[in-house]
């Protein structure tokens, strides 16, 4: 085997795992289809690759973390699946939701036990650092819900302060991204300290690509960003953009609530009417900045790392992979 | 501290562990509100109580069970949020439940976020069993989740064998209590054979009790219930009496069926011609037979363990007191 994994051979590596859970097999199959279909749906297993990248970066095989791994591959589906119930989200990948395809029970019901597929993974991990893994995956998970409960409480309200926005982001989006990081260094053998400044680029790095994600549903490419245009603007959701535009515009921002309250005969035109707002007070500058500033903290913390340069290529392309995915 | 507990001091130290959660002080409120008020219900603490006093056979110290014991109880409650939302449940333990008083949404996130803090418990189980107290709860809990997904499949059928009845029923509802007692009896030092034995005592008695309940539910008091009477029968549940009804009836079960299906002007008409039917058949001693049937294999088994005869005394005046809710 070779000493230096691809993000590909990664992701793969996390796909046969799925596969030998062997879910299509598992009884009662009303239970169990709707996890086969959304583990089976296409997603991009970046958290979860990521982690084994960090576990390669400390040791020879990244396998030594596939158990915690797939682990937070299946905590991430399974929150997907209770948010898109909560969002009212009717596609996920392209495809309709469980709650949809099946019913609001079997998203729940089949939600909660893949929750505890996850457990009987991570349990897995191995044992000498079993324990702190477990502590880490269960801190974080809690975190993931309490920043789904903040994203809900955002909804409710008339305003939200750019740090607050941040901090929602960082536990509903970075905390999985960076502890999949950490749990994989600490399999691979790291140090406390050097699987700390893994967290750390985790963090900084989730929130730029949740920043950018706010972005392209503005300014990005159709063809590549894999969802539809403005759809954010549509269901006037708070993102980076638009939090900076009330920013920017100050006293003045009521004629952005206007905006975004009044009634279009065509979705188009509401996209284009705040778009030409976001336009004119050039947040896609500020917004650009700031992915910037978060993806260089990110960089930096790869800086820190000790270990072979060549180990922290492999981190170094799967981040800028991430990060240019409208091109 | 004594050495012997009684079932009411088992159920403080639940109340106190559950208490020492500080739920009250956690973020965001809006998460942890549905939380404080489902724990705080006055659930009877059944499962978590037998927990300690199956360590207290073994052991003089019950509260070196009291972390996964209570770890059961917050599972046991996070599994009722959820069931109800499937079963637009209004009223738990006479209060509106979760998702009434709060919302869907709300009712999803905080019995998922319940979940974890159920994890976060079991893992601080004394280390020497920990990984095996785990394997356990993570087993039982998948369990409960297939015996939920069960029972919605049976609601869509228009007939369910007995056996496949008593097999849901004991996944939705035995295995907990029996895993309960199997970890309790292990981290009061019990071997693997007698572990077993009490896992076989809390199946058989978590069926008599679940039995029972279906009994209850037609023949009960409404004083001592806790619930309306006739519930079961108003929304053309299968339970042990309906079944066994169809069963006994053979052919002519048609005339059953159409009671079901027909349309009462008063619902207490509908609980009246049933329980006609169930009288006419005598499906009440039938289900007694029953109840008596798995209530003697429960006992049995606590016979099998080999502990002190007064250390057994206080988990068989547990059980009767359970058994006769209804005097």
């Amino acid at each position: 085997m070779p000493e230096q994994y691809t993000l590909q051979e990664c992701t793969r590596m996390i796909e046969q795992q799925l596969q030998s859970l062997d879910i299509r097999s598992k009884q009662p199959s009303e239970l169990y289809a709707p996890i086969l279909y959304t583990l089976g749906t296409g997603g991009k297993r970046i958290r979860s690759a990521y982690s084994l990248l960090a576990c390669n970066l400390f040791c020879n095989d990244p396998a030594r973390a596939i158990m915690p791994a797939t682990a937070i591959e299946v905590f991430h589906n399974y929150s997907l699946v209770h948010d898109d119930i909560m969002d009212k989200a009717l596609l996920r990948r392209n495809k309709p939701t469980v709650h949809v395809k099946w019913s609001e029970n079997a998203a729940i019901l089949s939600g909660d036990a893949m929750f505890i597929l996850a457990c009987k993974l991570i349990m897995q991990s191995p044992p000498e650092v079993a324990r702190q893994v477990m502590e880490i995956f269960f801190r974080t998970t809690l975190e993931v819900c309490e920043g789904q409960q903040l994203d809900m409480n955002f909804e409710a309200r008339p305003w939200v302060s750019i740090p607050e926005y941040m901090d929602m982001i960082r536990q509903k989006t970075a905390v999985l991204l960076a502890a999949g990081l950490e749990i994989g260094a600490i399999c691979g053998g790291a140090d406390e300290g050097q699987a700390q400044v893994l967290y750390r680029l985790g963090i900084n790095l989730g929130i730029a690509f949740q920043i950018q994600d706010d972005l392209l549903d503005v300014y990005g490419d159709p063809e590549t960003f894999g969802k539809a245009i403005g759809g954010d603007i549509l269901c006037n959701k708070k993102t980076f953009l638009m939090l900076t535009a009330f920013d920017k515009a100050g006293a003045d921002g009521l004629y952005i609530t206007d905006a975004m309250a009044k009634y279009y005969l065509h979705p188009q035109d509401k996209i284009d009417t705040i778009t030409r707002i976001y336009d004119e007070l050039d947040v896609r500058t500020d917004t650009e900045a700031e992915i910037r500033k978060y993806y260089g903290m990110a960089m930096a913390a790869l800086n820190e790392l000790n270990v072979p340069e060549d180990r922290k290529h492999v981190l170094l392309q799967a981040a800028e992979h991430m990060m240019h995915r409208d091109h």
